[in-house]
Parts: structure tokens; sequence; C-alpha cells
């Protein structure tokens, strides 16, 4: 894109929406995912969705690259923009719209910080569930392109399962209102649920309508310690089946609580092998019994020790503790290479044993932490220094093949962007593959939408 | 198709996927939509998935439209051979492959019935929700196709939420395996996703993994009892919002509660101007006060009268009774009009307020009943006569008309087919629709299966 391009583009859009500040372009060049610069031709930042479809249709016309731009905060470099062209960042499509209190429904644009959403939300009694590690920084758009989990998605699910409805902008500048205000719809395809997830190559997200639910009445946490990770791993899958579903599952393994220890964030004594953070919400009616009866079932599990939050501010250290673990082995080891693998429920402690022979195989510190409700590891690989390629591959090509082989996916929640899209065959037959691209091209039949994200060059 | 044709597609497949009864071809003319007979040319029911591909090769080969058909109870004809050519039968696929504990799966062929895959897993302690009032005699294919849902879809959602993995086979052959047996996954476009409420327009499913969750430990049920719908509506309406999460809450209204005790089914002396079923599940801790506390608020919500049904066997009666509703409704009015619409929770009074004013401007019996929690309304026009297409037509637009313009949708549960499709216009725009039918010739470019289904004709 040349000095004329941008030119014309500012004409089309004004000078606001193409702020010209270096420290603007050096942040659109990278993400969370530690993948590297890719600094863009234009950064360009709508107001509303009609400069946004002006900007696609522009794009459309002269065959430049987009690359859509939350927070920044994605794990697979979804937001880098790596064949150059135009970032739109949804920084000023900002504003939260609506929240109806009868119908349980908020709208808001992209641009959103979803904890200002769980914020203002919460003070009417409501809630609105997605709980990303990151959700502080990151952004509601970004979240329904990644279909973004948390915590909590082992009792309420993913964003997907908020997502009521979108306005989105196609590549060419054509606007489409998905979906609809009602909790059940099928009429039609399910095109919401088709952008949901589909990493900003589908279509840009100007609007979003999101589900929301009563908020619960009671939060409990209890903490329980065990000898080893499968160990822990092994009591969440006799929980699950057991029907305990706690509001979240997260287990932090003997490596994670070493790390928590060293920066000062775990200070118990004694040997730990394994965390398990278990929380429960519901009615107030039976709160206490149903405490009682998870931390019974855990301790008979295999715990050793479980320990009760019993007051609020004790149980918002934790979280916080748990919430800063990406960011804290981030400083510790700035090369880290963070995973999202997802097994099958029953397929955890296999998975947290296979974690194990992998880290002696490859002679590499393997950490493990996440929502294991879910079957749902954030694997760590610690190397001090930047692994080279290929031991890299070889390392990352165990875990996956690992996750697959027991029936589960290279990734639960951060998706594949540029990060994972060459192992995707590891997972999804040429077919599959093929028929996505053709899927892709139905939208943006030049493949100027995010091009080079989710499958391997062709 | 020519005697020719079915000779090769016999060669091609035995004379056991091909039967010659006259009364399987009947059968096979029809569905549960009233939307009158289409005889196909051929009946084809394939043993397997390989037969099953083998077919839709030799139909894409030879340009034979081929239609879907699980059990025939689809309510919006989506099983009707509009264009003729082949129906292809789920019938002999009916196995239950697996149910596994640890993981909390079930795979099955499309063919098994719902009701037996419930009781199977109900006998492990374990429960597949989505629950169709046509649950033991509709299949688990026909229910992925449509997305359906059932009473308890409101606490525990619709046959998505619980569809881990699909094997499709698409026209031509081609088969694909989409998704996985984790919880979560991200990996990719969401074709399972996609897939679901198809309506058999895309694929045909050959394999099903579903989600099971542990048995809930506690089901109660009590009955509440209003002047009319609009006062049940507003209780609903409240309940909701006040975070009363009942495992089904469904509403009948005045007309439905004189169908039944015409038909003998409700005996209850005095008069009712629509009933509320809440049923509860949950752990056993706290679950009588839980009860009190939903009853109490029903009260307060403006019910004349809350009855609750303390042995188990009343419960089955009242949900027996239930599900009798469309069938009762069918035999006294055979000419009814079946829809199913859904609308925000918050917009269910007046949607009912509009629904007895649509009566009276069209000066016919309309009665409503269903899953009132999610807004879902099955809406009946109880006409004595057949109406005539522009009389129908016309009190179908107003409700139509109404369900969308308070932020609603056609169809919450039935899906489109041949029934809704000329209205699919009114809740989408042609931008949308042109998306859907590029997204169909991605998986069917000759336009052979289920053609006709839910877009209008061009």
């Amino acid at each position: 894109m040349d000095e004329r391009l941008c030119h014309r583009l500012e004409q089309l859009l004004g000078a606001t929406a193409l702020p010209r500040e270096a420290a603007l372009y050096q942040a659109c060049a990278r993400d969370e995912s530690n993948l590297g610069s890719y600094p863009p031709d234009a950064v360009v930042v709508p107001a509303d969705a009609r400069e946004l479809a002006l900007l696609l249709e522009f794009a459309g016309a002269e065959g430049v690259p987009v690359t859509p731009r939350g927070a920044g905060t994605g794990k697979s470099g979804g937001a880098l923009a790596v064949r150059g062209g135009i970032v739109v960042s949804t920084a000023r499509m900002n504003r939260l719209l609506e929240i109806d209190e009868a119908d349980l429904v908020a709208v808001v644009e992209p641009g959103l910080i979803t904890g200002a959403l769980c914020e203002a939300v919460q003070e009417r009694g409501l809630f609105y569930p997605p709980d990303p590690a990151s959700l502080l920084s990151c952004s509601l758009g970004g979240n329904v392109a990644e279909n973004a989990g948390g915590p909590r998605a082992f009792k309420y699910g993913v964003t997907r399962h908020y997502t009521l409805a979108l306005e989105v902008a196609l590549i060419g500048g054509q606007r489409l209102s998905l979906g609809r205000r009602s909790t059940k719809s099928v009429t039609g395809y399910d095109l919401v649920g088709l952008m949901v997830g589909s990493e900003g190559t589908l279509g840009v997200i100007s609007k979003i309508t999101l589900r929301l639910i009563p908020l619960p009445m009671q939060q409990q946490l209890f903490v329980a310690m065990f000898d080893d990770a499968v160990a822990a791993g092994t009591a969440v899958t006799r929980l699950v089946t057991a029907g305990v579903r706690p509001s979240a599952m997260e287990l932090l393994d003997a490596q994670i609580v070493e790390h928590l220890r060293q920066s000062g964030r775990w200070s118990a004594r004694g040997q730990v092998g394994a965390i398990l953070m278990v929380e429960l919400d519901g009615p107030e009616e039976g709160a206490v019994e149903r405490l009682e009866r998870a931390a019974g079932l855990t301790e008979s599990a295999g715990a050793s020790e479980v320990v009760v939050a019993t007051d609020a501010g004790r149980c918002r250290a934790l979280w916080e503790m748990r919430r800063q673990v990406s960011v804290m082995l981030r400083d510790a080891c700035p090369h880290k290479l963070s995973e999202d693998i997802a097994v099958p429920c029953g397929a955890l402690p296999e998975m947290l044993r296979r974690l194990d022979r992998i880290a002696v195989d490859h002679q590499l510190e393997v950490a493990a932490y996440g929502h294991a409700g879910d079957g749902n590891l954030h694997v760590n690989i610690l190397s001090p220094e930047p692994l080279e390629p290929a031991s890299r591959d070889a390392v990352l090509l165990a875990i996956f093949r690992a996750a697959i082989s027991l029936g589960g996916t290279l990734s639960g929640e951060h998706g594949i962007g540029l990060a994972k899209r060459d192992f995707l065959p590891l997972e999804q037959e040429a077919g599959q593959i093929a028929v996505q691209r053709q899927l892709k091209r139905v939208f943006d039949p030049q493949e100027l939408l995010n091009p080079g994200k989710i499958f391997p060059d062709a």
C-alpha cells in the first residue's frame, strides 16, 4: 500500500480514523502471541459501522489485505498483519449500547472491554459469564472472533453460547445483520455460530447482542492440594462424573505452584504437587451443604488437603493469583510457548501423564494449568532461551498428537491463527480443510480479510 | 428417476437397501407437517455410512435429488421429497455405538430413537437433556438436522449444545468427520454448528457424538394457575429475571386447557385462564427450600393457585398430559396449523397479548402453549375446515410479523423447511439469504440435497 492509497483512504474516512502516531503503529504490529512484529501499512480506527463498511469497500476495490484487531490480547497471532495492508482497530467502536433487564440481553460495540461489560451488568444484578484471564484488557469483538472461554466456561459455556446476534461487515463493504434477540432460533443456517470463532477471517464485527443471565446468588471457593497433577486430574474426572458442577475448576501443576511461590504469590508451606481451585455458585438454599459435599468428594478423590476460602477478600486474592499465572510465566520466561489443548473429561489424567513424559523426552520444563473441568489445559514450554524451530515443532507436535489421539483438539479457546495453522492437518482431514477454504471464499473471494490465518499455506 | 436408474441403484446397494413395500413408500411421502403427499421415486434405506456415501455418489453423478428422512416426525416438511427423486431413510442406521461414562459422551447412528438413548444413558446415571415432545418416536439424526429443543432446553440448551462431533456424507459421496470428543474446541470454523439445524440441506449425517451430563439428583414439579395467558407470561418473565432457573417452564393457554378438559385429560374444577408447569431439578441439598421459593415467587407474580405435585406418578402424568397436547389438538382439529415462534423473554407477555388480538382480528381460534421460559410458543390455528391459502397466509403473516417485530424469530425449534420458506424474507434480508444460498452450493453445487427447503424459490 503506497502513500497515494493511504491518502485516498484519509480522504474517504477523515484524519481521525487514520491516526499517524508511531506508537500506535508499533502496538498494532504485535499481539500477545510472541510471534514477532508485522508492521501494517496503515492503521484505521473507524468511528462506527458505516466507516468500517466504507473501509472494507475500499479494501475490496483496491485489493488491499485487512487484518481486524480488537485489543490485541490474542495468543495465536490472529491480529497480526502477516500480509501487510491495513489493520482495522475497533478501539473507537467501544460503546455499551444497551442493557435490557427483561430480555436479559446487552448490545455492545466490538471494542468494548469485556470487564467493563461484566461490571456494568453486575451492577444491575446480571451476569455475563465468559471470563478470559485477560478480561480487564480484552475486547468483546475479539472474544467473539476467537470464541473466548475462561474458567467459568465449565459451568456456563463459552462466548458462542452467549452470542445471540451480530452485525458484521464483509470485505467489499456489504453489511449483514445476523441472528436475533430471542434465546432460541432455528431460522436458516447458524451464521452467528459460523462467525463466532472464525478469527476475523469471514467478516468484521460491528455490533454484538449478548445473552445475560441473572447473577448467581452465592460464590464459594475451596483450594485442594494434591501430590501431583495426575492425581488432581483424576479427581477432576471423578467430580465431573459425580455431577458436581462448580462454576470453575482450575488446575495448577507443580511447576506453576513453584513459580507462584518464587514470585511471592503462593506462601503456604509444604510440598504441593498440584492445586485445584474449585468455585461453586448457585442459590443460597443448601449452599453450605453443597460446598461440604464437593469438598468431601474432592478429599475422597485423593486430595491431601482441602482449604475453604471463607471470606470474599481471600476468594478475590486467589482468583487474582490464578489470573496472573500467564503474565507471571512470561515475566519469568519471556520465550515461553503457550498452548491450550483440550481433551475429553475422562482423558485428563492420561493427558497430564503424557505431558510429564514429553517433558522428560524433550528435556524441557513443561508447566500446565487451566480449565481442568473442561479438559482445557494451558500447556507452557518454559525454555530459558528461544527454542530452535525444529525443537519447538517437535515438542509442539508431541503435545498436539497426544491431545488429538485422546479425542481432543489443538485449541480449546485461543484459536489457530498464525500460531497453529501448520498443525491444522494433524486434527482435520484435507477434505474438511478444503471445505473451510471454500466457505471462506463465499465471504471473501479475494482472500483479503485476515489472510494467512487458520489454514496452512496451500 | 426411471426404472433403469432404480435398477442400477439396486445393483449398487443390494435389494435390502431398496425395500419395495408400498406402505413404506406411502409413509415416506408424508411427515408430521400436514403439508401434503410427495411420493418419492425411490426409497433407499442404507445399512451404514458406506452405503449412504455410495448412494450420494450415485445421486450426484446422475443428478437425482435426495431427501434425507429420519423418523418423519418433523413439523416443517423437511423430509418431504418436493422435487421427487430418492428419499434416503436412516431407519437401519440406528445403533447406539457407545456410552462413555468418563468422557460423558454417547456415540450413535442417526436413526436411533431419541427416547432410546435417553433411557440407555439414564440407566447409567447420565442425562441427555434435549427432549422434543416426540422423543419416543423421533430420531437423533432428525434432532440434529433440525436442532431440536423441548421443555428442558430452557435450562439445558438445545441439540446444538450437545453435538460434539458429526460424520456426514455429502452429495457426490465425500465423507467428512467434523468436530471432536472434547467439550471445548475452537479449531477452524464451527462446521458441526453449521450442520446442526441445516435441515438436511448440506449433508446427510451418518454418526453423531453427543455430550452427556450426570443425571440431576432431584426433580420436582408444580402447576400454577393464572387468570389468563398474559398474566402467566408476565410471571414467566418475572421468574426468569429473578434467577429462578427451573429445568422446564411450560405454558398452556385457556384454549389448550379447555381442549384438555374436553378430552378428559384435565379434571380440576374451576375456571382456568392459563397453566404454568414448572419443573425444578438439581442437588438434594436445599431442594425443598428452592421449590418453596420458586412456588412463592410464582404466587407473588400473579398465580391464582399453585399446586405442588408431590409424588413421581403425578409428575409423570402431568408430563404425559403436556406431551400429548400436539396430538390432542390434531385429533380435535385435523386442519390445525402449528407454528413455533420464539421471542425474547421480556417480550413474552406482549406476544401473548398480540396473539389475542390476532385471533379476534382474523376470527380464528388461536391456542398457544410451549416453552415459555425460552419465549418459545407453539401457536396453533384451530380452524375446523382447511383455511383458504389467502386467509392462512394472512394469519401466519400477522403472527410472524409480531414475533419478529419483538426481536424474535419464525421458528424456535421446528425449522423452516417447506412450511415457512416463503416467510424467510420477513426475518432475513436478501443479502443474508444470498450468503446462505452460496454456502449451500459449497456443499451441494447442483442443489440436489433436500432441494426446495429453507429458501424461497429464486
